[in-house]
């Protein structure tokens, strides 16, 4: 066979060659813009010639401040294309994280948006590696600001070369893209993706059986270009020609739901809470999702009742998916087999809930206290993965062996498997309860919680305890109609009958919101200590 | 990115994995067998085993002779996943063409089909490589023969460790199995599959846009499994956890058309031949096709009047496809853009007869007389491929700069492109008729014929004119119903408002049957002999 390697270049080719016509629908500061992918790849071919005319060579970062837009997408092009490194930047980090890790990946010019400039102005003088900062305005005049020296998005292009060519001679082990994860203590740890990791994961993203994503789609990332490559749907959607819809900065559940219907998205992606927020518009307006054909949703458990809700209630077909940008990010996905659509529709509900099955391409093993579990549902172990689109360290980071030993990553969530091989999310490593020498899963417990229907969110956490080393606390955040009337006894009577005596948590904090990390997570370490605080008043 | 290598291995054992209740579909010379792939695999190991004793390690080629059956399969995957060479054999060809690719590949080891033996016997003393024959037979008795030493197939299994270990460290570039394709003068011409290529290949037919091969398929490939790996369908239907229905020796239009009722099968693949025998079945009978959402097309082109029936009459999905023993083969797929959806009926049945766009991962150029040609629907060029699953050369073979030289695979097939990058195969380079300086398609020709109801089967070949050099000379089958009575005026009358006046043929020969290659495709040479005869008659 011949040796043609795995590289991004044919992605925006072939939507340039077979796709002219098709559109990316942005949404910007300054509304709705349409583009075609002929337009896009010519954008695409200017922006490369303009960041080489800026100094940028083979394996040199570029990193992006940026949200969901058409600006965003075409960096996530010309970069990887031109030979260079895309490295987007959380910008939900604190502003000493961001200085780190730019400093970290040694970027060497920063593509900025106009309302993030702020904050990448409070890192100014801390940026060692930076020679150049783009701005991504639609405004013909740059902003007022300290970083200097400042450059105009669409002036750059305006001045380009539209012809530029894209080096041929790309190795599709080369690195093409970088993101940071937030760490539990210490500053954030950087995964390198290739080329040829991208590729293949954009194929299990095209596969029937995985995220089924083709020409017909019209997929709307949700989640932020700025986490894990938007989970790849960029990638996969320009290659395969899908219509791209970017709602960019600022959404609101009611815009989302406006987006689904008038641009008959088919296929959206987020985590949890932008669907909790879906569905609370739905509730209130009358709206028409029929477009949809898959919602999405990962980086943290949807909570049963919420799938529930999507499918039996709003008949939108929901998928619920695993990944960390460790593993670029799909692993698993919840696609039920054949013959499962014949059980009942509890029991579809039950394995929907589970994160799913293997994605073709990886393998994996779980891994208890006596070597590999049983597939029965219940054993618990830690998940560790490997495969063509898994990292296989933290760039240039002491911690690699933390979570990459014997060839396999060391995901750090406990989970267990069934007899059919869906795998269900029971904890992180670190959030597991131990009370008397037993687990507690504090997932199982916060989505029993959630599955309430005066709660909106709830967190469980440890509190140490003397005689049983831990206890479960739990923290609820009332929905607004139910505050002041449920009470503590009704939620841990309601909890009683579906758990084990000892599962049933010690007491319940009433909060006004949960704290979460910056990619929407429970952020436990704050609860925790904020329950200790509690407990000790 | 782990440097995880993309090998086959994977693949069987995720299908143990993830779908052990799975059926494998089986039909051979005793009746219908149905296996689990839980069986299937441990078949597999246990023949990986037999193999290992006999001496079979790393690199070694093993023949098959073989229909589509269950232990074919078991070889398809035993022989690759021991990192020896999976060499699948024409059995239509002659005993000295057979007899010179089994030498050519020193095969060491033969799978024969019982009623195959006879075949092979008349090569018996021409290989030189071969020390062991395995007969995969029902029977419990070896069936007399010639050839020595002969293994029953069942009983080496029964003997054999069913927890034979893979290897591990295979190389994605490996070679995994390997076909010979019949050249136009002189002995078959070897082409080598690798690992990587496979999966790739795979990961192709799994899309959503390429064949859409998932785990809910009941997949039957129609298309011998000597014949380009049954076209990658056994690898891409055991991967994702499809049933796979293989129908086994002599199989007649009804037979297939019982399968499709009775196993629900949902995608079939064969070539043209095939289908139109199944039409004929479809007219005769009343069976329910409606399990069927596609049924692929390949190895010639297709008549737009049987597309037409195919969807029109009997709303049966048609695929039509493109590829050659050296492309895997999928290269071109007839799968509409959404927006075409919206043509007329008419004009997407003759988007539906050409052979499709390019499926992703490849790379494609049409060079005619001045270089690439127009996407104008009109210009014709010869169709150059690239990419990870496009042969790189001919195995040992000095032929290989006929078809392999600057970085491209030259198809020898002259084509056209449409605006929207629809490829339609114009004839091969050698099959083309020119007239006066001018090139006449006698696809274009054959295709019109075709759609005429009285007509079968037709070709069209060139004969030498003195004026014209060449002119078109068409050979027809009539059905049935219409011989004696449908007369050559009718038929040329029906071309006249088709064509321009110089490309109607000169003349018709009625004929009981078009002479066909082993693989179902018009044996041009042998029509164009017969031609001369009768115009020198």
């Amino acid at each position: 066979m011949m040796q043609t390697p795995l590289t991004m270049t044919q992605m925006m080719k072939r939507a340039e060659l077979y796709f002219p016509k098709k559109q990316v629908i942005s949404r910007t500061a300054s509304g709705i813009h349409r583009f075609t992918y002929k337009q896009i790849a010519e954008r695409t071919k200017r922006l490369a010639d303009s960041l080489t005319k800026l100094g940028i060579e083979k394996g040199d970062k570029v990193g992006t401040l940026a949200w969901n837009h058409h600006r965003h997408l075409e960096a996530y092009f010309a970069i990887p294309c031109m030979n260079a490194v895309l490295h987007t930047i959380n910008i939900r980090l604190s502003p000493q994280h961001i200085s780190y890790i730019i400093n970290h990946a040694e970027d060497k010019v920063l593509l900025v948006d106009p309302d993030i400039l702020p904050l990448l102005e409070k890192c100014g003088s801390e940026l060692k590696t930076v020679k150049a900062f783009i701005v991504m305005t639609d405004d013909n005049e740059l902003p007022e600001t300290t970083l200097s020296p400042v450059y105009h998005y669409e002036k750059l292009l305006t001045e380009a070369n539209p012809n530029y060519h894209f080096p041929e001679n790309i190795n599709e082990n080369d690195p093409a893209g970088m993101c940071y994860t937030s760490a539990t203590t210490g500053n954030p740890k950087g995964v390198i993706y290739t080329h040829r990791g991208i590729v293949l994961h954009s194929l299990a993203l095209g596969l029937a059986d995985g995220g089924g994503i083709s020409e017909r789609d019209i997929a709307m990332p949700v989640v932020p270009m700025f986490h894990v490559n938007a989970w790849g749907i960029p990638f996969a959607g320009v290659w395969f020609g899908s219509t791209l819809v970017l709602p960019g900065p600022y959404f609101t559940p009611k815009l989302l739901a406006e987006l689904i219907e008038t641009e008959k998205v088919t296929i959206t992606a987020g985590v949890p809470t932008i669907w909790l927020g879906l569905l609370k518009e739905l509730e209130s307006g009358s709206w028409d999702m029929g477009s949809l054909r898959a919602v999405l949703c990962g980086g943290s458990a949807a909570p049963k009742g919420m799938i529930k809700t999507f499918e039996q209630k709003y008949n939108i077909p929901f998928k619920h998916a695993y990944g960390m940008t460790e593993t670029s990010p799909l692993a698993l996905i919840s696609t039920l087999k054949s013959y499962q659509e014949e059980l009942d529709p509890e029991e579809k509900l039950e394995l929907r809930s589970k994160q799913g099955t293997l994605v073709p391409g990886l393998e994996m093993k779980i891994v208890g206290k006596d070597g590999e579990v049983a597939w029965d549902g219940k054993e618990m172990g830690e998940l560790c993965l490997r495969g063509p689109w898994i990292a296989s360290k933290y760039y240039k980071d002491e911690r690699t062996l933390d979570a990459f030993h014997d060839g396999w990553l060391h995901t750090g969530d406990v989970v267990s498997i069934d007899e059919e091989g869906f795998v269900k999310i029971v904890d992180r490593t670190k959030d597991l309860i131990k009370s008397g020498g037993e687990w507690i899963s504090s997932v199982d417990l916060e989505n029993a919680l959630m599955a309430h229907e005066a709660v909106f969110e709830a967190a469980v956490v440890a509190v140490p305890h003397d005689q049983w080393q831990e206890r479960p606390f739990a923290c609820v955040v009332l929905k607004e109609t139910f505050k002041g009337k449920t009470t503590k006894g009704e939620l841990l009577d309601f909890l009683k009958p579906q758990f084990a005596k000892w599962w049933i948590p010690d007491d319940i904090l009433f909060l006004e919101e949960i704290p979460k990390t910056s990619v929407g997570k429970f952020l436990k370490r704050t609860l925790r200590e904020q329950v200790q605080k509690e407990v000790h008043k």
